[in-house]
């Protein structure tokens, strides 16, 4: 008997039939042995339209006031969620109950819309698996000191759900949902793109913060804090599959290095088109300059990923970095308005059309010429690399963007992603 | 200054636009200087969504632990509408913050899906009226011993805002519908239907119980048991309207008979079509019989409203009594198959097409003669009685269900209730 918990996101919910579906599977699990806790995500469509219905009655400037009435209402979505599954349970004969994130509770902060959990008290959940029951949590939502709903912002639930398994030591959380594993890539952009047996959680941190949507960060960087062995598995294979075959179905990703992960060099290419990058052109090449830069950016909230400074040349540098293509206009106008004047730029330029194209892969650390490889493989394709970042176990390049399926095919042949690397 | 209690039902919550409207409103009572609570009910339609989903999941037999979950579901319904009020009033510039019913708390026994209100805290609200918020409040909902989510049944946010409004000693609370107050009779068969300016609380309660769908009665109870001033009135005026000429429409249910009371005899005619009437004939009349039929009948949770027990004859008599028409065809079952033939009865006869016809009104206790000028205009119409019902303030008729509208409009006739008995 395992303690197993399963997350089904909104698409597995989006239906009284696809619910019913969810409690056949749980009760085939709870047949076999097993104590289950279940996270389900709002239906599909549900948070949208509700926060639709919330932006169309919001005042203009959106406050803290605001963000906690969001919370209200958004978390709902999810007890909708939590209800139906329990009574869909009952129906299947098994005794479920559902709760909420504040009767479990799940303590949180209190950054509405945004909230990170401080910690989950289990035990009103175990004394229900302890009597038998399957417990139903909604996931996406806590409660903050002050006795406010909060919500952990899009994708909370994978985080909820991860949090949960490591607050209550189970054995694993299985997370299933519209695809059946973690892929080398896109398997839309490269059809030879090959699902993976395994792939270490620093891997699928990297795979998750550059643009795979699959999880939400912060479940993966929870998982590898609390080494949750975590499974993302299809939801769309036949409930009544045997749960042998279920057990080992999608991708692992493990906070174990054992033997039988698969020891290729590169595991996957991630990109994202998200972003756009500005340039200061020419400036003074003195201490303190890139906090000069960055600070006011920053202080306007704006997120940074990839920062480029190159080598001065007669004392000027050029200062280049790439931000969320949502905050590309605002970035600009400071740049132009305050910054460039203020730190003496010769000029300020920007680029909306670019794609940051990455290589991931734990095994880039025990072995040189990896980036080298990528440089190539890009440049035989005539890619001009913008920008680089690299970091322990990824390559990051910075192209235009009507580079990017040409640029994530060649890698993805140029590491032989296609070929299986090692028997499952 | 003045502490007020708006309640609005579902209608009035209808749409953002109506939403925005009811912001407006509240927001104007706020600047004529009020402490305001607000307690919306659900949109429009949503909690029969959400039960609606809910029942496609049920297991055929609801238990407790089902009940337990259709609360769950069913509550998101009113703190959806709670967030949604919140938000609109900040974009009118008020400050307000919403809670749901635990967090108030609104603790209720654990009677899923028709608890009852035992006590309310109204620290939190204090505190937040004191610092110059509105509060919005979910009504229909509460918390159990265990911190479970509850309900009170349909129509149950009025008692929220009632019992709210008694709590916290309020000056009034206003119930906004889609009516603009208690009719003399439903306009839509009396088009000469008056609505009356006060009506006491006792008489409201009979109004209530006899199928007046204006207010959930137990909100009724409520407000006579702790003298809460209520007023129900429409959410269609519009928002703008002056302030002292919407604190003085629609009808106040008042606890105190004062001397602007309107002192007809007679304030209403309610009706009821919704029951059902069975008979045993030929029952042996002997003491403890009442019990042998009703017994069974009680224990079978089915509710019973009038009885009628003739005098013997040869030592024989009828036994008579209404149920709920959903309760027909089981109790004719019940009454055919065990009590009938337990109790020697000589048959067992029914009626579903029958309809209760009430005239009410405190003035009764101190007239004579009520009762059978009633009689006399019924019999004026050829409509003949099968029932009679009194209690001290109202007399019920049980007549042929096709006769109702005939007796209605009788009745209105005959206790002059199409003049307007006092000036408002």
């Amino acid at each position: 008997m395992a303690l197993i918990v399963h997350k089904y996101g909104g698409t597995s919910m989006g239906s009284t039939d696809r619910i019913r579906n969810v409690a056949k599977r749980v009760a085939k699990w709870v047949r076999a042995g097993h104590q289950m806790v279940v996270v389900p995500s709002a239906m599909s469509g549900e948070t949208n339209r509700l926060l639709g219905l919330a932006k169309e009655l919001s005042p203009a400037s959106v406050t803290a006031e605001v963000n906690r009435e969001l919370d209200m209402i958004a978390a709902t979505g999810e007890q909708v969620s939590v209800g139906l599954l329990a009574i869909a349970l009952q129906a299947e004969g098994v005794q479920a109950v559902s709760y909420t994130g504040w009767q479990v509770p799940v303590s949180t902060d209190s950054s509405h819309t945004k909230a990170r959990i401080e910690s989950i008290d289990d035990k009103r959940v175990r004394a229900d698996l302890a009597a038998g029951k399957v417990v139903v949590i909604a996931g996406f939502q806590g409660i903050d000191a002050n006795d406010n709903i909060t919500t952990l912002g899009r994708g909370g639930s994978d985080t909820s759900a991860v949090a949960i398994a490591a607050a209550m030591k189970a054995d694993e959380c299985l997370i299933y949902t519209d695809v059946d594993g973690v892929y080398t890539t896109d398997p839309r952009i490269v059809p030879e793109a090959r699902r993976l047996h395994t792939i270490s959680f620093e891997e699928m941190l990297e795979m998750a913060s550059l643009g795979s949507k699959i999880l939400q960060i912060r479940s993966v960087e929870f998982a590898g804090k609390y080494k949750v062995p975590l499974r993302v598995l299809s939801s769309f294979t036949p409930w009544d599959i045997d749960i042998n075959e279920e057990a080992k179905s999608g991708t692992l990703i493990s906070f174990e290095e054992d033997e039988n992960m698969e020891q290729a060099v590169v595991s996957g290419i991630a990109f994202n088109r998200d972003e756009a990058k500005v340039t200061l052109l020419g400036v003074p090449d003195k201490p303190g300059i890139a906090f000069q830069i960055l600070g006011p950016v920053a202080e306007a909230n704006i997120d940074i990923d990839v920062i480029i400074q190159n080598v001065s040349h007669d004392g000027k540098t050029d200062f280049s970095f790439t931000v969320h293509r949502n905050d590309y206009a605002r970035t600009m106008e400071l740049l132009q308005s305050t910054v460039g004047p203020a730190t003496n730029a010769g000029k300020v330029v920007g680029d909306a059309k670019i794609c940051k194209v990455s290589i991931v892969g734990i095994g880039m650390r025990s072995h040189v010429g990896v980036a080298s490889k990528m440089f190539r493989a890009l440049s035989e394709e005539g890619i001009n690399i913008q920008m680089i970042s690299t970091s322990e176990i990824k390559t990051s390049v910075v192209i235009d963007e009507k580079y990017m399926e040409l640029a994530v095919r060649a890698l993805h042949k140029a590491f032989d992603l296609d070929q299986d690397a090692v028997a499952a």
